[in-house]
């Protein structure tokens, strides 16, 4: 089956998760926006499916339309063995997805704290105000959880659930790659002191699917339109 | 199976979106937080989980323990007949429940739009206006997507998936209860334009098991620490 992704065309955003799994899966997929007529097809998919998506990104997968990232997640994990197969895994794959989406959420008021219908210059002052106290509180409790998690004492593995690869390593992969753009300083001091994060990043962009998307141009340059976004002035000063 | 909810004892919060499924079902569940040393067992469980959660609710469901609201939900729609079986059925009432989850995370940050750990009265400025925006284009554009769900040509019966209720039903009400809560004057205004909704809030009023919850004092009141909060100057002025 050869999957459509309707997501905005110049940014990594939200679809950046789904287009993870679906390079790691090997999955054939058409990012449809990206292509001619890109955009007018996007606009005419989100007036006219039978499910409608309240936002990008969303899925067509045969005559199924899927939206909300974590949703999309756990159908391609189930159908490319990005999950486990049994209930409970999945519902713990799913959790952890979750509570990245909540961070990438945060991280998306950092820059917009008062209104997506504005700009960020409109919001700067409120922005830096959010931003600070993203740093000082938000990431540490995020990562630290995560974290958590891998040095939990029933844990085995290199990944998050363990042993086996999920959807929730690429998005944790992304997740650490976009603070990284977003806040440089800030992370050059949190991130040392999460080491089986920063290996699990290592891991994740090391997989030969991964590597090589990663070099294409297929991957959109992280930009001030996504989701994170490098404004000097909202990181923390240098060390 | 007895379950064990697991969330703050005071607020209605995120944690009463799964009060509603849990009531709605019929089923037995302890409210752990709200028996005799229940903020210690909370801090316990919190500790001691095998799969730990970022934040309250969770649900242990025999050895299973289960956090973030909509996953609790997928897994209790199932378990429950509270969502279709088929996968497609599945996956669109989850994608419903994310697009309300969105909603709520909206509603948390009108009051809280810098930080978590601020209080209230030390981010009201930026509260007003983050909240004057949310009034002005969120309420519709939320209202207005779960009202075109229900308007789709294909649409059939009262309930958001179509003849029978599911979970995504039972938090469409809460929401529209707790915006009715936070917001009475900017809803008096909007809500009119969405018959469809209004109705799916009285027929889930209506049910059995929800009005007999609703009358209980198993329901805590809305009150200024939860996630709907009545604050008069983020309100609109009244018509």
């Amino acid at each position: 089956m050869e999957y459509q992704l309707f997501y905005w065309p110049t940014i990594q955003g939200r679809g950046e998760f789904v287009r993870l799994a679906l390079e790691e899966a090997g999955a054939h997929y058409v990012d449809v926006a990206r292509g001619e007529g890109g955009m007018d097809k996007l606009a005419a998919a989100l007036r006219e499916v039978e499910h409608p998506a309240f936002a990008p990104p969303f899925l067509k997968a045969g005559r199924m339309t899927i939206a909300q990232t974590a949703n999309i997640l756990l159908y391609l994990g189930a159908q490319h063995g990005l999950s486990p197969r049994a209930q409970e895994g999945r519902l713990w794959a799913h959790q952890l997805q979750l509570t990245v989406a909540d961070l990438v959420n945060e991280v998306h008021d950092t820059h917009h704290p008062i209104s997506v219908a504005l700009h960020y210059e409109e919001q700067k002052d409120e922005a830096k105000r959010r931003a600070a106290e993203f740093i000082a509180s938000r990431i540490p409790k995020f990562l630290g959880y995560f974290e958590k998690v891998m040095s939990q004492p029933g844990h085995r593995g290199h990944y998050m659930l363990g042993a086996r690869l999920s959807y929730v390593d690429l998005s944790v992969f992304q997740a650490i790659e976009g603070l990284r753009y977003a806040f440089p300083n800030a992370m050059a001091r949190i991130e040392p002191m999460h080491p089986k994060l920063h290996k699990l990043h290592e891991r994740v962009a090391g997989r030969a699917n991964i590597a090589r998307y990663l070099a294409s141009p297929r991957r959109i340059p992280f930009n001030e339109q996504g989701i994170f976004r490098h404004y000097p002035e909202l990181d923390e000063a240098p060390a």
